[in-house]
């Protein structure tokens, strides 16, 4: 059997697009709808998809006004979906810069066995000074210093996940003994950033701990996907960039001792599928109208820190702007950003257009067969594991890929046609995480 | 109509009573099935009861060898039950002293929207060094600095809660608005413990925000109570104590402005219910049997800081005990053991098989009829607005209080036959809570 490739549905809201609320067709308050969310889960698992996944920030992003704003906390949404569906993978985003360890442990883990063993944690340090501004700072730590703090994040929550014994639980009712305590222990974790002494309050759970997925593309981002990522989120808008940036990636994880197959990279596509590719390309322009240019604007002239006036609609960006290393927020997008506009020489006014789909991830207007066609390409010339699958409009769009693309790639031969495995990991074809401590003396009794 | 009483079926894996997993009935590993925890709500939710409520603490709590440790996060399990009833109301237990504001304030939110309205929070400061070591802390912070820092963090949950109009989101398509910013604000909070700015993400739920439920009977847990909660849980033993405490509570209530009826109490009670009071009485004796003496014995030398030596199992409690004052933990349950020992004079062996069922709440054995009388009696004579429904045994202890003694209550007019409201204050007869902002101008505009 040739290799398949994987697919993870990218849901926010009713879309994707910025202006896509605005069609006939969406509820505007779907944001807050939990129903909703399961039902699209439904369709997702309809399509066998390895998973589905929600970004995350613990700030009201934007401008409320212009597009449906606030969302159901991820983990809410994920353990209603849980229970109402048996095969599907569940990837939730959660802060490592503002949760504690404890709790972010101890709630996934509960999501891992209320799902039976199908849940992720997109691992991110939160960009931006309006998200530092609820958690008592006056601005975004900086870069480096947040990804510091997520690596050793990610080793208590790791040691908390394996402060059980898989076999911990006893259960010997006659003897009156529930669980045999030397399984169990104290993690002892005093660090920089981090006092836990654990034990966690949970049994490990089915995948042993989530899957962990990482989405920051930077330098930092990529150190660290290499050491601590199983499945990579990406924005690149080229067959090249992907390429190097998979091909990269892949290197520096064997670089530090992992195997390449045990890390899937799967860069962001957002489809816009019509009968015909003008069917196609009208959605799209439909829905560039309806995007508000002066708000897009505005948030553009914030990524670059330049005064709004400096950036005019129908001109291309000023020559002189900041590089990736002023940049203490997403350094990875703000280079893509630019790359994008300078590479296909675009006015302001058309890279707002492009950026309203799917902001840096790469849109795609066509056919089913063309989308199809295109997923095939970056998979079989080594750019991508799988794909974030990104519908510009929801339901809709999750719909016709499920039901139309779907089936072509599984006709081709390069996507499951039933779900073989039960855990999110399973899906993604990765082992279960041994425990740390299994070869080890407990390292403290519980108590 | 004659005034209704109030039922909150406490939840606890197999049942309150420390041994109930040795039943031949019990499923030990029901403490991580969720599906478990979805049956216990849709029975108390076919009894018509008020609410489901889960206790919680971040740490594992006791020794994971003698019962059944560890539970799924309570927020976690809520969530799954909201999806899978439509009636019943869902209290969840988080901390004051480790949590974030913002994060626990979306969280409730999200759980109020996914269950339309039904759910409450009961605001604990958690007591104990273990937990405190799970949040980079030595020791727990002071009885009355937790208290202190609760209320602020309630203050700031509450503003945020309210930091969007009722009718801030105006979803209108063809002007492209989607939410009147001038309708959604900062909340700039810069205090003692926390500085949140706001405004939080996510539109104001059903209810406002989840009903405001406390569990702390100290001086200090009663100032809070008068002033925040809108329900009180608390562990009484005798009626006249459950009666100071009620009447005491409602004048504090009243003595900050509020409205006696806008606070709900509801003290413990963990019935063992049998056809005949003898078979009651035999279920009682048989799970104290199951208790390992030594353990509880270890327990309750912690809770009294006496070394263990002191406790003999076959005397009384020595003279020479620690007053509340020296308690940094929970307090009240402190002098209220101390109490319960001293009145009944009762040795250490027969305080630990009390303690068993229900750690100081009142226990009940008999039958449905003798169980029902005990609840009218309180109710009617001023000690209760409704109870906290502890069932030592479960399922089977809530299937039978459901299926035997709510038909009694109904019977005597003292409880719902039917649902008549669709949310959690609903049930307890309390109003939706205005907006705080509502009749200020917007404090600061979103952005
Ligand atoms: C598909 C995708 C999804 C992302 N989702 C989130 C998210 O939900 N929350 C977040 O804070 N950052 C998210 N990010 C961005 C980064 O993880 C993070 O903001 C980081 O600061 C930017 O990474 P970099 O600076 O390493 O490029 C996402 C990135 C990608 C490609
Ligand atoms: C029915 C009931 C349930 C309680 N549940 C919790 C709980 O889940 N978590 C917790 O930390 N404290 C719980 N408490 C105890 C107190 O809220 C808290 O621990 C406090 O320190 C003790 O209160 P006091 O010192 O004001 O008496 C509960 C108390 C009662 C009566």
């Amino acid at each position: 059997m040739s290799k398949h490739l994987h697919l993870n549905a990218f849901l926010m809201s009713v879309g994707h697009h910025e202006a896509a609320w605005r069609l006939p067709e969406s509820d505007p308050h779907a944001h807050t709808d939990i129903n909703y969310y399961v039902r699209l889960a439904q369709t997702a698992e309809r399509g066998k998809l390895d998973s589905i996944f929600f970004a995350d920030s613990p700030v009201l992003m934007g401008d409320p006004g212009r597009r449906p704003s606030g969302k159901l906390e991820p983990t809410v949404i994920l353990t209603a979906v849980a229970v109402q569906t048996s095969r599907i993978g569940l990837i939730a985003t959660a802060s490592t810069s503002y949760n504690d360890p404890y709790n972010l442990a101890r709630r996934f883990a509960s999501v891992d066995w209320a799902s039976n063993g199908r849940a992720g944690w997109n691992i991110v340090t939160t960009a931006g000074a309006d998200a530092a501004r609820n958690f008592g700072l006056d601005d975004t730590p900086d870069h480096r210093l947040r990804y510091e703090k997520a690596a050793e994040f990610v080793d208590v929550a790791t040691k908390l996940w394996d402060s059980w014994d898989d076999d911990a639980v006893l259960a010997d009712k006659e003897l009156g003994i529930h669980t045999d305590a030397s399984k169990v222990r104290k993690i002892l974790h005093h660090g920089e950033h981090f006092r836990v002494d654990g034990p966690l309050n949970l049994p490990r759970s089915p995948q042993g701990y989530p899957l962990l997925v990482q989405a920051g593309s930077s330098e930092d981002g990529k150190e660290f996907a290499a050491r601590y990522a199983e499945a990579v989120f990406t924005a690149q808008q080229t067959l090249d960039d992907a390429k190097s940036f998979y091909t990269d990636l892949k290197a520096r994880t064997v670089a530090v001792g992992r195997d390449p197959e045990s890390i899937k990279i799967l860069p962001g596509i957002v489809p816009i599928i019509g009968d015909t590719e003008e069917q196609a390309r009208a959605l799209d322009e439909e829905l560039a109208r309806l995007i508000s240019p002066e708000y897009a604007r505005k948030q553009l002239a914030e990524r670059f820190k330049l005064p709004i006036d400096d950036l005019d609609l129908d001109s291309e960006l000023p020559e002189d702007l900041p590089t990736e290393d002023d940049i203490e927020g997403a350094k990875s997008r703000f280079t893509l950003i630019v790359n994008l506009a300078r590479r296909e020489r675009l006015t302001v006014r058309e890279l707002i257009a492009r950026l309203g789909g799917g902001r840096g991830h790469r849109t795609f207007a066509g056919t089913a067969v063309q989308v199809a066609d295109a997923i095939e390409d970056w998979f079989c010339q080594g750019a991508a594991d799988g794909f974030n699958i990104m519908p510009a409009v929801l339901p809709s769009g999750l719909e016709r890929f499920v039901d139309e693309v779907v089936p072509i790639l599984q006709a081709r031969g390069l996507f499951r046609t039933e779900y073989t495995e039960t855990t999110l990991r399973g899906h993604y074809g990765l082992a279960r995480p041994a425990n740390q401590f299994d070869d080890a003396d407990a390292l403290v009794a519980a108590r």
